[in-house]
């Protein structure tokens, strides 16, 4: 199989070491390099291969025909720019050029939900870890339109520390977090919420996302519970997620909640629904898990390189 | 100091042994019995006490001037009415006395709240972990009317594994509870609902909770966050907080969104209100945590005992 | 590629699922029967593969070619007697047939090690965990007779909880693992030991084992440090080991002492080798690290099928 | 009570916590200052006092009668020295006077069996976490000389990530640390070797320790092992641990091996003394736990100022 070469920047982080492992096993892809500014010059073990980190300065753009940048929010956009003019195609995992985020939102790589829009693209905006799993078990509401109008939509989503970076900080250190369990950006404030809320509008709904966030004594895995005032009551909703995944190979609707186990290592949405009982108002209990260095990032990226380059979706990625 | 005779029924669960920790460490009480049907005959120590579990049929009820019972729901009911005919003051640790779950509830003993109908009490219905929790979070709203009529209260709540009991189930071994987590009685269905929902109404809420529980990888805590429509908006609502639970030893409003650390192995509620940003109506979020065994079952007993005999609230409780 | 047909008894424990996953991935190998008494009926997935498990009496054992037993020890030796009549080579995981268990051992199969007595095989005795990370790590001493004669070698060795079973246990719920640590059959009593102390007799070894185990709070893993005084100095110990598993795929050599992240979910043994500075004796102290479901039971025991079957000794591994 | 006055050094780390929380509740104990370079005005709550750290060079030390300095080793003479000058007494957490660490070693607070020697004492070291252990277990059969003469006293203790310091650093982060465990200082070079080989000597032994240190995957704790080659055999090893220890509120000699959850946020040593079977030479195994942070730091430095003041020994200590 001929191999597409793969430049990484941003690679040390816990994304861009996950992205190195998708990258040394995929059959169509080989690295070309992977860039890490704090690492430069320090070697890592990915399957067969080992990688020498380089300054992102010593990199040659043009050696890549596809780029995925794991820099941070910010930093991300100027390389990007520089990849994209040397020739790259790039998927973006920052929230740079993300809807709600950039008013030049780049293509919004939420596979299952894009598609159509993503096939030609240069460039393309991968979902941050929340949003994935929140749109996911959100978007087959949305585009039978049976959100209440005017709704708040509430999700607690509880993450693994994985998300919260790779550099050492003290209230993610073992002895702070084992035997923890913190809400934090707390009033609905976190810097994911206006990419939730512009996919929600764009997928046809006219409600707000109530977000909290919790960090969890896990290393990897989010699991979203969302909860949703439905316009009508749905007589067998899980039925209505059946159809609209069918076929889909990286997303399951199961019958009791999912749990992280369920998913990580893996790059799938697991999703579960559940009409609420004992309310008033006919509402939606959807339960949804990722593990978020891989849906939630480094393989969602990898499932949309497959796209742009018109391979196998699944390629190289553990379903 | 004259010590009351306390006789423990149910004794060898997580709760049972939090209640003989505490009555062993009490200045105002003194075991009489510790009855334990699955352990009878073993030993355990608690501080500078070593105690024998009994079967239940060969304790003397009478023996004891106050009773706590931590048997399961269901088995109580016919030992409190032994108990008290044998003249005994009982806590009941079980539901099988608590609004929503029977037709003859007994006082409710969230403390903080139902002090004035608990001080002459026989018997007492000491509320569930999750309930302490929300009830608490809650009651001031309540009190003030702000609870906005006929809403939704959205209850996500995670407890850690002692909430699920000491008898040993696979679904609750450290391999499969750890590096997971998990939402379970979806769609509103959770036995607690019915106890919270009684209490909301009786303080004055035409509301309806919406309840979702999770199981921590941590033994000890819950984190529950209640998300509340309001009826009006609130300038600055931690003070109706401040206000209302001013003075009492065992709640504190604090800023940031507490966590389990702030908690475990103290009898308090630590809770933080946050108004929500980015929604159209006006909401309000709060964060409660708390010892799920402590503040959630035995150490509220214990205060709830302390009032029944006129002693101080505090004694023999880690604040 | 020809399947050959596999039979698995014992197939819903920790072992038995990880036989099932291995099976169901194996391209050399596809699944006749999976017996699980206890949950006989039950339903499992293994990546693609959905398993029944059925009653070992409703068990065809002429249906396999090759049977994988992991059943308890005393319960396999019955049913490995059986398979074998039937006309099917045994892997058989439980101790029944290993050195120092029976009077009649079967081959042992550690496999680089024994490769040369197991090739013909019609029964081969798969090594215990704690033995298959310990004799891995002696074995080149013990082959140049540098193991000082009469001497102890001192085993400490920490295990996950799943090498404790997978029935459920009060002592191996997370709430009694989680935070804790223990040394358990202490005294040199532990069940492994005659099994280690025959192995290194059969290599030509004088010396005592001296074993303690200990439980650790996580999932999966192995960690062995195994002293030992020798004859004499080595100049460049680790040299040997390098040199004696050189070309092995499934034993790494490193310079720093392994830890479990380095070797869950894979099928090897990794460790290290430290001169004991400070010590009047020429000592040395090893450290290996392996998975105790994968390279400690179910896949060494595929390791050793693969050998049998003529097949590579790597296929449907991971490494 | 007359509350001396306390300053503590270094008081932001964890043992500096600790020490921060026992002088709070100590009944004979006041804090005059609390020192801390790196969180120089930051504020801790502690039990029912708010403490806000100074920056070392803004405190006067004739302000305490007792200092504490839980200084880094290096940085912490110096201070030691001043605050001596300053007229206080001095108990110094770090190795820069401990035997071993320094050519004019101060005496040593293993307070169980150096009480006579620290009665008057203007300067006390207190003893490493792990020597802390390992010199309790062995002190009895030192004191009787049963150890073998020129034999290898192999120690392989695992200790808590509150060991390794609060300071933030990768491989210490939530997600390295979990689900792992791991040797370090591999080949007897851990700089606490010096500290237990001069007090083997000290106490009459003729041994060399041979010490393997691990990192457990939980926040506080050290599990010890310690084998000992005897010099002749003992009938029943346990009375001679049980008689040596007798009325020591802090030392708890048991049967079954003991493990953290038995000492974590108490002051004591539990250990068990095990005869190994199996060996040809006679040989014990002794198994001793600590809490790192108390019994193994701050605990046994409070101890050692209660000592020196004339006070109960047990006064502020949790047993």
């Amino acid at each position: 199989m001929h191999k597409v070469a793969v430049g990484i920047l941003g690679a040390s982080g816990y994304t861009g070491r996950e992205l190195c492992g998708l990258v040394a096993r995929h059959p169509g892809m080989e690295l070309a390099f992977a860039a890490a500014n704090g690492q430069r010059g320090q070697r890592a073990r990915f399957g067969a291969s080992e990688i020498t980190f380089l300054a992102p300065d010593d990199v040659k753009l043009d050696d890549a025909q596809m780029v995925f940048s794991a820099l941070p929010h910010g930093a991300s956009a100027g390389w990007v720019d520089a990849a994209r003019q040397a020739g790259a195609r790039v998927i973006d995992l920052s929230s740079d050029f993300r809807p709600g985020n950039s008013p030049t939102a780049a293509p919004y790589g939420l596979t299952e939900i894009m598609r159509d829009t993503l096939a030609g693209a240069e460039l393309v905006a991968n979902p941050g870890c929340y949003p994935t799993a929140v749109l996911i078990g959100l978007a087959p509401l949305l585009a039978r339109g049976l959100v209440r109008a005017g709704a708040t939509i509430n999700v607690n989503a509880a993450s693994g520390v994985t998300g919260a970076g790779f550099a050492p900080k003290q209230e993610l250190m073992f002895a702070e977090v084992a035997e923890d369990f913190r809400a934090y950006a707390p009033g609905n404030v976190h810097r994911h919420l206006a990419e939730m809320n512009a996919l929600v509008r764009e997928l046809g709904g006219d409600a707000d996302v109530l977000f909290t966030p919790y960090l969890l004594p896990v290393a990897r895995g989010i699991l979203a519970t969302i909860t949703v005032p439905l316009a009508t009551g749905l007589a067998h909703p899980a039925a209505l997620w059946r159809g609209f995944y069918a076929g889909e190979p990286f997303v399951e609707v199961v019958d009791s909640p999912p749990s992280l186990r369920d998913v990580v290592h893996r790059n799938v949405v697991r999703l579960s629904v559940h009409a609420a009982a004992n309310v008033r108002q006919p509402t939606l209990v959807i339960v949804a898990a990722i593990d978020n260095l891989l849906k939630g990032a480094a393989g969602q990226a990898v499932q949309n390189a497959n796209l742009l380059l018109g391979l196998d979706e699944r390629l190289g990625l553990p379903a």
